[in-house]
């Protein structure tokens, strides 16, 4: 039976893979790489250094393939049904991948960013595989550090505060109002800064781009306060690099 | 000056450390290990054997120190309090092990379970010893997998769903309501198994016991049908290992 190995590997620094991990690459014969186009192969770069350094005798296979393009202009409602397209269309390649590229009693590997478990398609993908019966395999999921547990150990905060809930959401729902029942709130998938429309309250913000790579950036104080200067700090990292990703935690101070 | 590795190990599988915790240990001089006493001792064993696997050659110390008994009958609102005081007289302990035990040029490390940004209070009780200013040194967190992300990846699903927000909470603020807004919540420090009140909603539990151990327990399902198993299967591993950790996720069907 094919084997499928789905491997968080950090969010940016290579020293982030677990042990579990590295034994898991060991065993691998076939590695998935998906590239997403231009701007984001500084990604895919990660994951091969992440090879080189962890399997320098080789004996592996490394199988490259473009991936779909997300209707990324759809917006709004429409969200949800293009990232099923998507969905879709990325689960058409990988069965294609898995099928033609992984011998019946070998192993394959996706190396997924931070932890597989955190705003990844990859884990949908491959039940949809399984649900459509073409290609039969079984898998597993190693799990990574996650841009969120970077970004809170390089501010040296805790995610959540005593006793209390955290909550972990999208841009685009924080957009919608700041979430009901909680103080806590992360952010990730913001490609619009909404942290700016909570400037009024009494929050603070520790926010990290390119966390655990050397381009790193973090910021934290008052939102009100550091607002202008991450507007600036962002624009001006996201021209030179050509993208950014960025997460941050809202604390607000409940005694408003 | 004294420098402070705030380590996380992973929560319970010795893999799943890092490679950069593995040369965290390796760069420390002192490891300071807190027993909570009894039951939880296997807790500490796990800690020495991260320790004997990867510096078998020594060269360290290790200092051990009782953790001060928390007031475990205080319930309701006194549980803040309580936590306070707890977390003060902690700090005194720690205060006292960093000054005696730790020259001024030697790097000590806190082995903190899971990730340390997840309801552990190290990092609130490094600063509280900070602001007394009895003591300096600087020190710096290494993230680890906690164990919800532990807890997915051994179910094979995600945290959340696709773009939606995720909480994660406490059985205590579960006890209160199920939390506004989200439909996928993680619960830790459920020492009363509060899903049993939500039997009545359209809900998928993935609950994990002792995860990453030899002794790991998963169960998942429709929470009306497996709740009055995991129920039993709960009494009975805590009675017969002496004490419990479990953690579990609940995916509401939003149809609702
Ligand atoms: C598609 S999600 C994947 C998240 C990933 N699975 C994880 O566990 O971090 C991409 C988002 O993760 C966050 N992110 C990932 N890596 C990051 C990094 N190195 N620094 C800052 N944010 C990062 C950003 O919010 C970005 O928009
Ligand atoms: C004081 S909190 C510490 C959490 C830890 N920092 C982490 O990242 O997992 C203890 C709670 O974590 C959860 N937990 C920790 N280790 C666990 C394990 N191996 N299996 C299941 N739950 C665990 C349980 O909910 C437990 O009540």
């Amino acid at each position: 039976m094919r084997k499928i190995h789905v491997i968080g590997i950090g969010a940016g620094d290579p020293d982030q893979l677990t042990l579990q991990a590295v034994k898991a690459l060991r065993s691998t014969d076939v590695f998935f790489i998906l590239d997403k186009g231009e701007v984001k192969s500084d990604l895919v770069q990660l994951r091969r250094d992440i090879l080189d350094a962890h399997m320098p005798e080789g004996g592996y296979r490394l199988v490259e393939a473009r991936d779909p393009d997300r209707d990324r202009t759809a917006g709004g409602p429409a969200y949800s049904p293009a990232v099923g397209d998507w969905r879709s269309a990325r689960a058409a390649i990988y069965e294609r991948l898995i099928a033609e590229e992984l011998g019946e009693d070998e192993s394959g590997a996706f190396l997924v960013w931070g932890d597989p478990a955190l705003y990844d398609s990859t884990l949908g993908i491959l039940e949809e595989i399984l649900d459509r019966g073409a290609v039969a395999f079984s898998y597993e999921v190693i799990p990574g550090i996650s841009s969120v547990s970077a970004l809170v150990a390089r501010h040296r905060t805790g995610l959540n505060r005593v006793a209390r809930p955290v909550q972990i959401t999208t841009g685009r729902r924080l957009a919608e109002g700041f979430p009901d029942g909680v103080d806590d709130v992360v952010v990730m998938l913001d490609a619009h800064q909404t942290f700016r429309r909570y400037t009024d309250e009494d929050i603070d913000i520790y926010w990290g781009a390119y966390i655990g790579t050397p381009d790193e950036i973090l910021v934290s104080g008052p939102l009100a306060e550091v607002a202008p200067f991450i507007e600036d700090v962002r624009a001006e990292a996201r021209e030179r690099k050509g993208w950014i990703m960025d997460t941050y935690l809202l604390r607000r101070n409940p005694g408003l």
